[in-house]
């Protein structure tokens, strides 16, 4: 009987994807191998030192000196979750501005974690004025305020120094989402005043998917702490999970052993690239994609400059093209993939992400001539050279600053 | 300055441990292997077939036709809870029937989630009579039942079949912990009548941890569609969690792409090796290392022998022995890790895991052998010689079976 119903199942052997989409990304080799180590037991010595190793590089990583920093076991989404019920209690007045997919997902997070939930919105593709939003924080008084950092359904990069300012004015707590910065643009944790942050492995940090490192500043513990009910989650209860990463190392739950792994090598790597350089790796591979994709004669969605998030670049799909005919096009003949809209913008856009070890020189050119030949095969009469040679431009005014991995 | 902060890493180079505590077990080097292909999209053509593949794989392992099957993205812990989350409403009673520190997490997340919780208790390191619980069951008359099928903080089996009946009889729903027991022993969704079940990968399934197979009947499905109130948990809601690995492959989360792709392999190769031939592993490598520490002199916490979990074997810790001591030994001198007590069995017990690739014959001897040599050279005189004896005796009368991976 087992062996009738016995299925033949192939070898895995998925294809070997340039992952230019929002993330996943692609991941050094390093990184990958580390995770064929046999798994340890999560409380066993070897592995607690691993621990201090991730918490000391996440800490790095934020720029901070928190002491509840370490990675959520699970992906991006699940930090977003973690770091909202912590702080949230039925009725909590939460404030989130909203300019984008996730933080639109933030918002229902909230709700349905018992918050009174107040939305302040900005047109998606513009980031949010500054005064305009410490405006609204000052007229709402709420307990708890979050705004997504670099919003990966547009590729706008918000401004949070001034807006973190105004949030301890009126003695709120900072939420920042950094999925889609963390490690590949400045997110300055303590600088900044950020209470609390969340992010995920997958984009510019460098392993796959599976954690979310977060990070807690002493304001928040404390506003924790004061917590008149216990966090509605048992599996993301910060001060549970604290017992287990911080200096107590009781068992909670076990840890992704070998996620952990990948996250600490990811995190090696980091260290030996410098976290500047990494930045600055981002930030012209990045700027070298708009100009070609501009070049070309496409446009961003993103029109402020400053406003543009170097590591995911948001295009108009040009009139008349299918998206999802040409994205296809990119995934079977090039095994590039390219990421499309969400929500308003689904069929109008596509993101290129350059994050992590996807960001490199060779798949900027790769994009832009691809993408080029589709779209003349397609009858949009795109400009592939004037595209390669203003990303070629790019590079030439920062000759000095690596660019491949 | 970045070089000055510059901080040098170690290769990592974790011990490669005999990993015989209660989970994470060793891992086939086959699923290891998987991890480091480059990661796809998680909406990727060829990603949507690996998740089929998954979805068919954990439907079979769990002896079950539900649609709603796939794994959550966390550990078992994260299973729990999405579990209950999904069931839970406020003020909604849930029965929880507690003989071990499993079946308490579940009655602590029931009520941080809003719950009225009725705990029922049996003493650690025994069943509930079937009889007992089905009174408790139509006494309370409770929404939701949650039990743990095998405790793995007793090693003590649950019987399931009479509770399920019982459960349909109030028109309840019932939860079922398979943390332990998927992959390991039988566990017959369909045919018990379970109406919810959550795993994990780390144990008896033979992935690294990270991942938590879940399965919801068409009665559990028609529950969370009758909901008044959203999921409290946005990550953890099975309906929207459904559009992802469900027929529309709408995007919920990124999927933990890796992780995955380990998951398909250890499924994989527990087709190869055949479900009930599994079971018959678990069974007769369990049944020796009982006989073995028995003959050894030593006493199992689990008094019938019906009721002991054949995958993780619970003993008493000999009078005067330090028990952390035995156990930093047998690590540090063999690289065989076991597990200790826990709750009010700390320090009182060890606990032997015996699951997934970790569940081989030569284990069995590994532990007998080493807990004995250390055992006399602390001063706890057991006979070795006929704690060896009794282990081959059991596989003597089961020579047929294969008890190596």
């Amino acid at each position: 009987m087992a062996d009738l119903m016995q299925k033949v199942w192939q070898d895995l052997a998925p294809p070997n994807r340039i992952l230019m989409g929002p993330g996943p990304s692609n991941v050094d080799p390093r990184v990958l191998r580390v995770m064929t180590h046999q798994p340890v037991g999560h409380l066993d010595p070897e592995f607690l030192n691993v621990m201090d190793e991730v918490r000391e590089g996440l800490r790095r990583l934020f720029r901070t000196g928190n002491g509840l920093t370490f990675p959520i076991s699970g992906t991006g989404s699940a930090g977003m979750e973690a770091s909202l019920a912590n702080l949230i209690e039925d009725g909590d007045k939460v404030l989130v501005f909203v300019k984008g997919y996730f933080g639109d997902r933030i918002a229902q997070m909230a709700k349905r974690l018992g918050a009174e939930v107040v939305v302040v919105e900005q047109e998606w593709g513009k980031a949010f004025d500054p005064d305009d939003a410490c405006e609204a924080i000052r007229q709402h008084k709420p307990k708890v305020v979050a705004i997504v950092h670099a919003e990966t359904s547009t590729g706008v990069l918000q401004p949070v120094e001034e807006i973190a300012r105004c949030v301890r004015e009126v003695d709120a707590i900072l939420v920042l989402d950094t999925v889609t910065s963390l490690g590949g643009v400045p997110v300055l944790v303590d600088d900044w005043c950020i209470d609390v942050s969340y992010s995920a492995t997958q984009k510019c940090v460098g392993a796959p998917p599976g954690l979310a490192p977060v990070t807690f500043n002493s304001r928040a513990v404390k506003f924790l702490q004061m917590r008149k009910s216990p966090c509605k989650s048992w599996y993301f209860d910060a001060l549970l999970v604290k017992t287990y990463w911080g200096e107590d190392r009781a068992y909670h739950h076990t840890a992704p052993i070998n996620m952990v792994f990948a996250l600490r090598e990811a995190l090696r790597l980091i260290e030996e690239e410098g976290l500047e350089n990494r930045w600055e790796r981002h930030r012209v591979n990045g700027q070298a994609l708009a100009a070609g994709l501009e070049g070309m004669g496409m446009t961003l969605l993103v029109s402020e400059p400053e406003q543009r998030l170097p590591v995911l670049t948001t295009v108009l799909v040009p009139e008349g093209v299918d998206e999802a005919h040409v994205r296809l096009r990119l995934l079977n003949e090039f095994h590039l993939e390219i990421g499309a809209g969400l929500g308003p913008l689904k069929g109008k856009v596509w993101r290129f992400g350059l994050m992590g070890y996807s960001c490199q020189k060779r798949n900027v050119f790769l994009a832009l001539s691809a993408l080029g030949a589709i779209l003349r095969e397609e009858g949009f009469l795109c400009d592939v050279e004037s595209g390669i040679a203003a990303a070629q431009e790019v590079y030439q005014n920062f000759s000095t600053v690596a660019v491949e991995v």
